[in-house]
Order: structure tokens, then sequence, then C-alpha cells
């Protein structure tokens, strides 16, 4: 099987490798997309980060991320939007196929969600038309509802889906397995996706029964419970064939084996059960 | 301000005592309305249990629980159908508002949630006539989507109401702030809930920032970022009085604490943040 379709984001091996050395690690198995982070961005710096993603032909599939809004007050908002037209920037300077936003939750110590959704919606509409400007899609991520306080108040497909309709065209979703493989209306909010030329980004790892953390226990494809071959069927039958790109927070499994174990161990499972 | 509207779910000061020991200790706070686990009433008989109740005009606000239906064969399957008859008999004798249903998750390995969910439909299909035939209404809880694969794989309200929408009368649902804090549907499920006649319980806690556990770091209310005036203002607003029902699991430090102690935090919480 062609390893086209298949993304490392740098967040499953950022324990053991900074940015080039993750690429090199990458390209030594063939691996040609990856999604890096906007810190491992930073390490590096840009124009250097930029000149190895050029310099190795390879294909950035997201830059993780932009998005967290909400604030206590104006001015942290007006700082947020001026921080993801930043993230706009780099995502455009890596040649990235959309800069992927986790939105933010509760800002401090709040408990009031619907205010939290409406600033998200707020600096979307602030941050939509400089990425247009720049031909740089926003790709919203729903995160599973356990993040709902502290990372993003976008929490279900539909949601985000309803979010975009607000906005119109170059906005769109990164589906991630583990956010929502739980929910009752995938299907149907697939399809929507795929109808409305939404989907932009496809998230795998797994769901590991049991989960010892809420954060960093994420699983191996393959590892857990979700049916990756069935969520992949729906992408792809709602017309999305882009990479599926390997997203794992596992610090204390998977971040503490070697690089290159766990990139083969990506492509193998990738092979099998994705 | 009365107690009336005030249910101690027993799970609450489980670690503390018994259900003897638990109707003592609410009695001495002037707490009437509480609400067991089906382990708790066995350990002391039912025929007791029901003693208890009726002698001292407690109200039951629910019976925890039965459900579990998803299983690897038919054989199983069936035998959580019994299983539940003869939680629907306890619900009975004990003269339960409800019986609370956590609909149980993917069964031994497998990967398939909407045969899971099919395994639910046929179980409440199988149950609510025999539940009917006893006037003991089943209320469906939707728990949170982090509990889909180990727990119950209904994990909205409006999954929740739709299987409802499937029986007719005698079904409805436990609403749990815990559970539906974080979904963008909820303020428009809970009328949907309440036009139809379908609130059955309402459960309360916290979430808390962090969570520590995904089963056994539940908050107290007022501890974590749940808004529960709101949630309780949709409720009424949607034609649900009951009392609301404190159940918390959390083993490191409210199941630590002496237990008099707990239920007093519950009574002033409950007249304070709710």
């Amino acid at each position: 099987m062609s390893l086209a379709g298949l993304s490392i984001n740098l967040a499953t091996i950022r324990q053991q490798y900074g940015f080039a050395a993750a690429v090199d690690a990458c390209l030594a198995q063939n691996i040609t997309a990856i999604a890096p982070w906007r810190d491992q961005i930073h390490a590096i710096g840009l124009d250097e980060a930029a000149r190895i993603v050029r310099s190795n032909g390879l294909t950035v599939t997201g830059l993780c991320r932009g998005g967290m809004f909400p604030a206590t007050t104006p001015e942290g908002l007006a700082a947020a939007i001026e921080d993801n037209k930043r993230a706009v920037d780099e995502a455009v300077a890596l040649d990235a196929e959309c800069l992927v936003l986790v939105v933010g939750g509760l800002p401090g110590g709040s408990r009031d969600l619907p205010a939290a959704r409406g600033m998200v919606l707020d600096g979307l509409a602030a941050l939509l038309p400089y990425a247009q400007a720049q031909n740089m899609p926003l790709a919203i991520e729903p995160l599973h509802p356990m993040y709902a306080a502290d990372r993003a108040c976008v929490n279900t497909l539909e949601q985000a889906l309803d979010l975009c309709d607000q906005f119109g065209p170059d906005i769109g979703v990164a589906i991630d397995a583990y956010h929502v493989w739980w929910d009752p209306k995938l299907a149907e909010q697939i399809a929507r996706a795929g109808a409305g030329g939404r989907i932009l980004a496809h998230h795998i790892c797994d769901w590991l029964v049991p989960t010892r953390d809420l954060l960093l226990d994420r699983g191996m494809m393959g590892d857990g419970v979700i049916d990756l071959k069935a969520l992949r069927a729906m992408i792809e039958a709602a017309g999305y064939h882009g990479p599926q790109e390997v997203e794992i927070f596992s610090a204390e499994n998977w971040g503490k084996r070697p690089g290159d174990a766990v990139i083969a161990t990506c492509i193998e499972r990738f092979e099998t059960v994705c």
C-alpha cells in the first residue's frame, strides 16, 4: 500500500524529536506528509521549517493550531485574534492545507458556555477574512465533550458545521476519530460535511478502555474500540480522500518508545486497521 | 429553604454508609428523598429496605439502576432483560418514582456502536411492557460521551429522546448535569423533553477542571464549571419540578470525608448554587 494516504501529526512523536529530526524520521520510513505544531515551528524558526518542507517536497496536512478565542476581556479576545492571524501567516509559509482550530473553552473561571461559544463565533468572524485573503482554509476541530471546559466549546460535528454555515466557504472541519467516534449523528453529519465541501482533515488514533487520563492517554490505531475502517468509509463516501493524519497524545506509552518504532507501528496499523 | 427539593443519591455516601445508616444520616439533616443503588438494597434485603422507606415516609426519586443491555450473545441480552425485570420489581417495592437506566456500552471487545445501540433498542422494547404493567416509569440516562465504550452508548439527550419517541409514553429521561452540561443542544432538547412529559429525574454534581479520573472524580456543586442554576431554570421552565438529586462519585475526596459533613455540604450548596 502506498503511504501517500498517511500523515504523521508531529504531536505523536513530540517527546522524541524536534521538527527537523521528526521530518528526517518520517522520511526515513517514506512518510512525506506531516502536521506540525506551532511551538515546534517556533523552536526551529519559521523560515527554516518552511525550507525543510519545500526542499523535501513535504505535504503539510494541517498546522496545529489556532483557536483558543474565549477570553475574560475584550482585549484578551483581540489578542487571541491577532495570534490567530500569525498562525494563518505560518500556515501559509508552510503551504499547509489548512489551519486547524481548537476553539477554546471557558475562560478563567467562567461557567457561561453560551458566552464562550459567542466569543468563538466573534473570533472566527474576525479571522476568516484574513485567512481568505491568503487562501488558507480554516478547519474547526470539534473536540470531545470532555474538553468543553478547558480546550474547546465546539463539541460535535453538527455544532461545528452549524458554525461553518454561518460563514459560507473557506471554513470547514477537521474530523478526528477520537473526538467524534461516539456521536450518534456521526454518519449523518459526515455526509453533511462532505456535501458542503467542508471536510479539510481526517485525524486518527484510538479510544482505549480504560482511558487513564483525559488528555494524554490516546491509543494507537487498533488498540482501542473505534471502528476506524467504518469512519474512513464514511469520510471517503462523503468525498474526502486526503491523508489520514495520526495524532496520538500518549505521554506514558508511545511518547516513551523510540520514535522510529512509533512511526513503524503507525504505518503497520495504517495498513491493517485503518 | 425547604429541603423537599433535595434528594441524596446514595452513591454520594456509599463509602461511608450502608442503606440503613445512609437513611439515618439523611433523616438527621431533614433529607427525606433518596435514590439508592441496587447493590445497596440487596445488601440489606429488599423487604427491609422497603420497610425503612415506608416507615420513614421517604421519597425514592429513582432506583439505580437497570440497563446494561448489550451483550455478546442473544442469551446475554435475554439475561440482561430478565435482570432488568427484577430491577423493575425492586423499584416497585420501593415505590420509586422511576427506574434509572444506564443502557450499557460496547460488549466484550466489540467496536460496533450501531449494533450496541440496536441491542439497547431491543432491550427497551422487551422491558417496557413489563414496567408499564407495574406502573414503573423507565428513565433513560444519557451518559457523557466519555462513557460510550464501557457504560452507555446513549450519549445525548437528543438521542435518548429519539429512543423514547419510538415507544410512546411511560419512558423518559434522567437529566444529569454532569453528563449533559456541555451539549450545544441542551436548551432545545430539555424543552423538547418537557413538552413530551419525559423528564423523570434531575441529577446534579459538578465538572471539575482538571478532572483526574473519568469515573470517580465528580465535583460537589459549586466546585466546578457547570452553571447549575441555568440548568435548573431550563428544567423547571420545561415543567419538571421534582427534587434535584445529588449524585457524586468522588472516591478520593468526598468519599473519604465523614458522611454527615458530605450531606451538610450538599445542603449548603443546594441552597446557594443550585
